[in-house]
């Protein structure tokens, strides 16, 4: 067998105390597996414990010497812990993320032995925090308005969630198991560990974690200025921004800056010569990347669909049936697309305020990424001509705005078409394992 | 300005007890960013003291009590220092790579220090190793053979050698400066520490070195057999093997375990077909990578060279001329490839024994990874049809045998042409940035 098993099981175990980040951390990971095409799932403790004890629990719940409070909160742990590994077997999980504050070398231990008896391996994420003022900014941000403290005066609240933190503090031991597989994150990622760390998906996590900051800033994106090829129903190709292109490319900047001020940002755009036209009047420093250039269209470049359906009728029919996985002759996928734009996406995470002129469909998987949609959907997200969309992370997610310009382009849209009857065509080209990027063919 | 500033200049500083895998590393992370078209250069103080002071010093040189050594070792690095400040300036260096033991406080705040005035962002490596049959290994292995060694008994050597590193012993303080940008390799990786990391290139930096390994292994390299493609002289397309490429995937199983033996391994293919049928017979795990599909050649795909010349003179002239830098229209260049066979790169320094059956254009970037080939010769590598290269990875450098299978393939190297007169073509599709993968165009 491979040294990097194909279906090796892994349970990220969170590790710290309240507000440091673990629900985010465990969030963002999940998202970027899932994005991948790695099967993953949350399993969050205090979920757990609100539904079989309620919420509305105060601090004394969480103190150590209040032994109904630690029964309930062990009950809710084995309640997660057991659909974890229910997820496991039953529904061929990958990466669980197992987020409480695990925050005992008493439970890490028990946690680790019971994964190992499944075959599971575990690696703990620790969250460290020892700036003040970040934990406070945490709690305002997302305990205030957690369900624990519905209705409640915000200044009780804020008070008994640092005596709840006081209760974790008095039991708290940071990870210091040396045969322990783990990453320990210092004030947000300013210092990091790492030990023991084995396999790909491990290290891909790590390296993941790493590069997460917490800054606010914004991510902006726009497809090209429509182009002669939009007007012509041809995709592909590297044509010219039309007329109604060029006017887009030229109300830009003073659009940007409304909407941005005079921070800094950084432009990205293909290597294609629609995006860098488009961007073209910006006065901000850009990048060209090769991964973001358009999805290929293999041997259909350069066609309307009229003609792909006409030339590749029984390729055009697969498409509609699993366009994600769907891969033109010679060309990619958008599961394909994906896989490339990893880096990109990975680089997003470690600038601040980024505009993007990109392409349909990369645009569609950048932003899916963002806002987490399934993989059957991604291919049909709008992503209008001649609109600008701005993201702004937020605790656990994303807040959206859209710009339209209004400057006329045709519209790219194709919505997904009515599922025909049960006929069921298979692909033969999409058979890529869905837990690591590579096809998996063990003989 | 970008938060990635184009222009920022890295030097990393080892740190580390003699015989630590400083000199190793050094090479290998200059390798590797030199073949990313990072401009990268190692400054390695040891080759400085023997230029200055000889080679057969023995261990007294290195005895912190002895001032007349300790004022020559200091001259010895302030030379290293002087040339290496003297690079960045003059040839418009990136990453210097600083190859001594800096094992003080001292020493290691003069550097920041001295390094900070020139505005060099500095990052320390820092090997540590509890291991003593490892360090001993590394003894024999390659510090006997030093030309401080030079005809002198082994056991001597060793011996003198060891003195060597208590002598370092005694003064040696493992980093722990707290607001120095630092990464520290535990015993080969086990335990990794990361500090204050910044910026792209150093994330890039302290991603690869969590990914070395040291156990002994070989990496194979076969091209696809003969294909239908390569008997019609045309490039690209997705053809079926030939009879001849056929035979060869037969003769395949046998060879290789020849060779290897008993030993695991992992076959990787791209998606193509020629490279999947020359795999099929082989008795061992395999994955497909779409980043091994060969070089695309966009318009021109599905041509031969004679149909090409005819058809795009122009650019046909130009890609003689920067073979590396020359992207086919809609298609790729050889610099386009090495930054998309980066994540293989990566996954093969993790890996232990592979097997790729690739293509021309992708094995030789592979090749010249593990070869240092300059890029201009990169593109005019020989990889013939037909025969396998075995390359193991030896301490500074990689051990390399070829096996030629007895079936006859036509032969698909053109060799780099004849310079013609002074004529100057210029290539106005490859202009990227040489210092990142990105092209940067501040505005
Ligand atoms: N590494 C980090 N260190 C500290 N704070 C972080 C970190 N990463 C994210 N945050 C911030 O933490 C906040 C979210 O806190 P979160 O709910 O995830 O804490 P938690 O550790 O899950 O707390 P609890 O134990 O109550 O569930 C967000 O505002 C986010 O900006
Ligand atoms: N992280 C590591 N820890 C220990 N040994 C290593 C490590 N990486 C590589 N090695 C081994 O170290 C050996 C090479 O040692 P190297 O010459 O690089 O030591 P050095 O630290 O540069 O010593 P010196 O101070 O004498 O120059 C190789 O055999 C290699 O396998
Ligand atoms: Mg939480
Ligand atoms: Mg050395």
């Amino acid at each position: 067998m491979s040294s990097r098993s194909s279906n090796s099981r892994i349970a990220c175990v969170m590790v710290g105390l309240p507000a440091r980040g673990k629900t985010y951390i465990a969030q963002k990971v999940c998202r970027y597996l899932q994005w991948l095409c790695v099967s993953t799932k949350v399993f969050n403790v205090g979920n757990y414990r609100r539904k079989l004890h309620g919420a509305h629990q105060m601090h004394s719940f969480f103190d150590p010497s209040n032994e109904a409070g630690e029964i309930a909160r062990k009950e809710a742990a084995a309640e997660a812990l057991k659909d974890m590994l229910r997820w496991f077997e039953d529904e061929n999980g990958t990466v669980a993320i197992f987020d409480a504050t695990n925050s005992t070398r008493d439970r890490r231990s028990f946690l680790l032995n019971h994964c190992k008896k499944h075959d599971i391996q575990v690696i703990f994420i620790e969250s460290v925090c020892q700036d003040e003022d970040l934990i406070l900014q945490n709690i305002m941000e997302v305990k205030l308005s957690s369900p624990d403290y519905k209705d409640m005066d915000p200044e009780r609240a804020a008070e008994d969630f640092r005596a709840r933190i006081s209760h974790y503090k008095e039991a708290y031991e940071t990870i210091t198991e040396s045969d322990y597989t783990y990453i320990k994150l210092v004030n947000v990622g300013s210092q990091v560990v790492i030990n023991m760390i084995q396999g790909y998906l491990q290290s891909r996590i790590v390296y993941y974690l790493m590069n997460l900051h917490i800054l606010p800033r914004s991510i902006f994106f726009s497809r090209h200025g429509e182009s002669i090829f939009n007007l012509m129903g041809k995709i592909g190709g590297d044509s010219d921004l039309s007329p109604r292109g060029r006017k887009y490319a030229n109300a830009l900047p003073k659009l940007i800056h409304e909407h941005l001020g005079d921070q800094p940002l950084t432009v990205w755009t293909s290597t294609m010569k629609r995006t860098i036209q488009t961007a073209e009047q910006l006065p901000y420093p850009k990048l060209q990347w090769k991964a973001l250039d358009e999805l290929d269209a293999g041997v259909c470049d350069g066609m309307t669909y009229e003609e792909i359906e006409k030339k590749y009728p029984e390729d055009y029919a697969n498409r509609d049936d699993d366009k994600f996985n769907y891969r033109y002759r010679g060309g990619e996928s958008y599961r394909d697309v994906v896989l490339r734009l990893e880096p990109v996406i990975m680089e997003l995470e470690r600038q601040q305020n980024i505009l993007i002129i990109g392409h349909q469909a990369i645009l569609r998987c950048i932003y899916a990424y963002f806002h987490n949609n399934p993989h059957d959907e991604l291919p049909y997200i709008k992503i209008p001509l001649h609109t600008i969309i701005k993201l702004t992370p937020k605790a656990y997610g994303c807040a959206e705005i859209k710009y339209k310009v209004d400057i006329d382009a045709v519209d790219t849209h194709r919505p997904k078409p009515q599922p025909k009857s049960a006929k069921q065509v298979v692909n033969g080209r999409s058979s890529i394992a869905s837990s690591n990027p590579l096809t998996n063919v063990a003989s």
